[in-house]
């Protein structure tokens, strides 16, 4: 329980020669005396321990995510690149929304040497403000999305900001951000992070020309990173980016100069979402208390309302009058605090409040999921699935299931209009890496509001989800414990007020109860209907087996007849032909 | 790229339909007026927005953890019991270990009610002073091993403050602490963290009796949990943790009264280990320019001594050659940081420089581990493998491995000294649940500086160093992207003075090339031992059954032979064992 370098520095059961190992050698030479030579140590007495506790201090945030830069995604430098595109395009995104603007994002890669790449994003958003630009490109914990509850993309006040300090540590280079808000100028904003203190420090910020954007904001780093292509690139999170996004239009030049464009699919935003309130059955105890502590309302009945969603003063007075213990509608919520906290919480937790209002959370559709999924996958079948909201610890969320299964050139057996079954050419089939092969288990494809998650998908609620569900009962192979083997990419996206990332890197869902029993039933609606077609593919593939083993005979038996009733070839010819189509046709599918 | 609540007011693509949509209820009221009904949305206009861009602000990271609670481990109330257990005892054995204490720890569960239980755990450690108790516990980011490079269980200055602010969520309760340095008087402190403020609340401290402990620490935290037995619970944690400190005794008292003690298995503490400066090739750019901004140090010869290990006067000099530029032992680091920095930061890449010291690091040690094992896993075979100090991002690290294979009552066939092979009776087997089943995937059992990892096992490097381990060629089945299929358990530990964890649970470890590519290097050690018993263990098995029907066969042919030459009972059994002992003889094994 104790932090070792607060004890009582009298200690006597040391032994000399032990405790002079424990304190190295720079906190005993003055600083300026060069003493780094390891093996130059003496010994340590007392005084020195009492030093060591002074060495108890403050941690910057920003240090310690510099520090622990793996947390924040930034452990390798093909991730960096990825995470630095990832915080860019999804600030551009959630402004653009916030501003109901459609979005048209410009992602440029380019090589400064063999080591170093410059990453640059470019928006049509409506701009930041000057003033505003330093603390959101060079602080940690700092921004607009924390403290409220609302479906965004970032929400932790961290992502562009570590960027940008990922950058300075590996070349000493500032991040250079140009903006330009609809009314003003466009001002570009040299600056860096001071991690030691957690500050943006300013280098320089002046008026410039930029061509093109009417509003926008542009966001140059450089770092050290790798660019590489395959299932975690910085491509394939932008062409998932474009599934999920179907009013994007994205302009990508990879660091060999392509450029590729997703079009938008749609020109209809996505449903604006309000932010709501806590529930005030996902409010713990301390929680409560401190809320109770920090209102600025008089009453607790104003406090109910006030600070909680689906409270009116009906609502309130009932939750009041169960908390009973002396609570009135007009008791103070601070004098509440300190003695009536736990009744009040009780009295809430047994009372019956209806769900949190789920306009607060906008899933993308199942009409806009199926195009997106079809244009970006090619596949034999898809088949979505929406799930009504639901809420964890008092945050709403809403689970969206897609599936596209069967890679084409595998199980591609099509029942023609005549009732014949055939194979379908190569040719029709459009090369595709989402889907994987029928021997490999089943691609995911992991959405949190939106954005596409690559890491972590072993730790992942969602992943957790699909392995366990029973895949066995739709009719596909499923070792234990792992996903199922099938020519398949399941899709799952959560929508939330508040998506619980087991990390800053928000890389994966945390695994709570709630959201797994959601992606479960999710999953089994679609799954259901996968059988179903997995079925008919299964009879499909028999029947054809059959109907070629039948089909290797009737020449044969063609050849028979022709011999046993002397007939001629042409006669031969049509008997064959009518024993062909009457097969097909008694064994109609 | 642009925060959303910082755009420019006027937005006349805005249909102002969807814009009254885009306001919360909230911000249009006024803070003290009931209005919270989620139908009661108005018009938003252009002031709103200007509202909303001081919504911009600062996160306090205590805010930020208590609502990403699952970072810290917190995200079930079975998890959070162990997560507050495990945080107490790494601080309990940290601080006995820099006090050179053999430690002596007591770890009390108790229900409070059905949801609430108090979590208690005692030390003889060496106490901590009045006036840090406050902030040991109840502040993030505050300690005093973050700052420094050392091996110890904690690092980040969360761990207990989390557990504490936990308690406080859920039950409204603060934390005790009762300590007692070797020469003050017990005191006792009641505190809570203020998560707002990231700061320490004293309710009280007063000094107290207290019994027993000569000096130690007490603390106790009430909370919202669930205690369960299993793979993830209390017990294991604690079971593994004394296979991992031979040197600590343990007493458990779970929730139903029952009392463990684990004794201690050696009274050797482990090695003492120095604190170290970072590795020069360890520093990335932007970190080197923050040094030379930061330090003391007047001169860039003296800089380099001071800040890094392994660097004396002549390899300083070097260095400075190499970097040339102007550059000369005399330069200012501030005047160097601005203008040399990169040539500085080329030059010290390119000069060699020898290993950082090993003597940070403390093992556990074959042997000891060896014990650990064989005391707490009941196996057929056991093998160890410790490699030599490796490095990644400039920390010095080192891994262990340690592998017990054969379940008992499966493979137990055992070749007696006559030559026999026998199965060894189920009698003989104690029960054991580490060591997998024989059809299941092999148990992994993670370490990090001797702290037992329990959850996130598929997201760590350890798991992903031995699925990508080639374990067929050992004679094992594994398939594709697993586990091997094995009665088995594997231990890996890493020491360092870094770990670095995926997250703030400490759960995982980031999956370092350097980390993965020693781990696996141990495991081929260990493999190849395992691999010759394993490849021994089926000849073994081939033999017996060999052996098996030859012998079903003996007692007929003392039957025939009886026949044929008119032999009495007892000449035919003498013959029949005759046979039996010619066998075993001609095909000793």
């Amino acid at each position: 329980m104790t932090s070792p370098t607060l004890f009582d520095p009298v200690d006597t059961e040391v032994p000399k020669k032990k405790k002079s190992k424990r304190v190295s050698v720079a906190e005993e030479s003055p600083a300026t005396e060069p003493s780094a030579d390891p093996k130059g140590e003496s010994k340590a007495d007392a005084k020195e321990s009492k030093q060591e506790n002074s060495k108890a201090r403050d941690i910057s945030v920003a240090e310690f995510f510099e520090k622990n830069r793996h947390m924040l995604g930034f452990d390798s430098p093909s991730k960096a690149i990825l995470m630095s595109v990832k915080e860019a395009v999804d600030n551009s995104l959630d402004a653009c929304e916030e501003a109901s603007i459609l979005p048209d994002i410009r992602v440029e890669l380019s090589a400064v040497n063999d080591k170093h790449f410059l990453v640059a994003v470019e928006d049509n958003g409506p701009g930041i403000v000057d003033t505003q630009v330093g603390k959101i490109f060079g602080k940690l914990l700092y921004g607009s999305k924390f403290h409220k509850l609302s479906q965004s993309r970032g929400q932790q006040g961290i992502g562009i900001s570590a960027a940008g300090m990922y950058g300075k540590l590996t070349t000493g280079k500032p991040v250079k951000v140009i903006s330009k808000t609809r009314r003003g100028r466009p001002v570009e904003t040299v600056l860096s992070i001071d991690s030691l203190r957690n500050r943006p420090e300013i280098h320089s910020q002046n008026e410039v020309e930029w061509e093109g954007r009417k509003h926008g904001t542009r966001v140059e780093i450089e770092m050290e990173a790798t660019y590489k292509k395959g299932a975690r690139s910085v491509d394939m999170y932008l062409k998932q980016t474009a599934i999920a996004n179907p009013h994007l239009t994205l302009t990508y030049v990879d660091p060999s100069g392509n450029a590729v464009t997703y079009e938008r699919n749609t020109k209809e935003k996505p449903p604006v979402t309000v932010d709501i309130k806590p529930h005030p059955h996902g409010v713990e105890l301390g929680r409560l208390i401190t809320m109770l502590k920090e209102t600025p309302a008089k009453s607790l009945s104003g406090f109910l309302q006030e600070e909680f969603c689906r409270v009116g003063p009906t609502l309130a007075k009932r939750i009041i009058a169960t908390a009973g213990n002396g609570l009135t509608d007009k008791s103070y919520p601070t004098r509440t605090a300190k003695e009536q906290a736990g009744e009040l919480h009780r009295a809430i937790q047994e009372t019956k409040i209806s769900s949190p209002p789920s306009d607060c959370i906008a899933p993308i559709g199942e009409e806009l999921l199926l195009k997106g999924l079809k244009k970006e996958l090619a596949a034999d079948f898809y088949v979505t699935s929406t799930r009504p909201p639901a809420v964890y610890r008092g945050n709403p969320f809403q689970i969206e299931v897609g599936i596209a299964y069967g890679k084409p050139g595998g199980v591609g057996l099509e029942l023609t209009d005549s009732g014949r079954i055939q194979k379908r050419s190569k040719a029709e089939l459009a090369t595709e890496d989402l889907v994987a092969n029928a021997d490999e288990p089943a691609r995911v494809l992991r959405f949190a509001n939106r954005v596409p998650l690559l890491y972590q998908q072993a730790g992942c609620a969602i992943t957790k989800s699909i392995i366990g569900t029973n895949w066995r009962s739709y009719g596909l192979s499923q070792p234990k414990g792992s996903l199922p083997i099938a020519p398949m990419a399941i899709m799952v996206h959560i929508a939330s007020v508040w998506v619980p990332f087991t990390s800053e890197s928000k890389e994966a869902i945390a695994a709570y109860d709630e959201i797994i029993t959601e992606v479960k039933r999710a999953l089994q609606e679609a799954g259901r209907k996968l059988g179903i077609y997995i079925r008919k593919g299964k009879r499909l593939r028999r029947e054809f087996d059959k109907r070629e083993y039948i089909e290797k005979y009737i020449p044969h038996i063609g050849i028979a007849l022709q011999e046993i009733l002397d007939l001629d070839d042409t006669t031969r010819d049509a008997a064959v032909e009518t024993l062909e189509d009457v097969l097909h046709r008694s064994r109609k599918f």
